[in-house]
């Protein structure tokens, strides 16, 4: 079974996207092993957090890793679910509320851009789910459950 | 107070999403007005639901209107706030599980597109409204309440 860890720093606190990540994941276990790494958010200025944040999620990362960033490369969800047809293991990585750093963005392998929009990054992380359990359902021809 | 109409087939079901919209629809409410349109769903086969939404939804939209459209203009959070800011009132139609017709299509004033990503309809209506709060966070120079 594939392996996919989605690496964030700071828990989800809004209700509704706990609930809608819930849903995916549960719908999610059949097809892959989900490990959500919650790491310690940052403190002080914005710069500060940036700075302690970035540091901390490359320091989770297994390499190659790859890297939510709105101005990243944009992907349909047929081409998004054929990045992760053949991986066995792959960490995704989700900036904070603040963003990351630029050594963040060079190290990673590929810069997946969920849209052109500003999203919340606890709203980014419902989308990323949501997507992820699209590909499997397309990766392994079943019905999406809504 | 502007007057936005958003409307779309059938009512939302899906429990997270509906805390989502409420969450939005509430953080709106000093700025602008919204008015809901929820329509009666199609029914029959695909083609015959995508056939009966479109047609029920020319009819409830009064002209012009936006429509939402994966296959449409890619906006930046910026872009899409530049359109909001001098209309007085504007509808905003966003279709039903199987999409609109393209005479639907061809009727709207321009077609939006949130992502190269597929949502469901659903989704699409919470990241919409998301989209509409912050637009009006920028417009009304507020701070955005996550």
């Amino acid at each position: 079974m594939q392996h996919i860890r989605v690496i964030y720093p700071g828990r989800t606190k809004e209700g509704f996207i706990k609930a809608g990540i819930s849903k995916y994941l549960k719908l999610l276990k059949p097809y892959v092993r989900i490990e959500i790494v919650e790491l310690k958010p940052g403190t002080g200025s914005r710069q500060q957090v940036i700075e302690q944040e970035s540091k901390a999620l490359l320091k989770a990362a297994g390499r190659p890793f790859y890297l939510l960033d709105r101005e990243g490369r944009e992907f349909s969800s047929e081409e998004f679910t054929d990045i992760l047809r053949d991986i066995t293991e792959m960490d995704f990585v989700i900036g904070g509320p603040f963003g990351v750093t630029e050594e963040l963005k060079r190290a990673a392998l590929l810069r997946i851009s969920l849209s052109r929009l500003t999203f919340t990054h606890e709203l980014s992380r419902l989308i990323f789910f949501e997507q992820l359990y699209r590909a499997m359902t397309i990766i392994k021809g079943r019905q999406y459950h809504y």
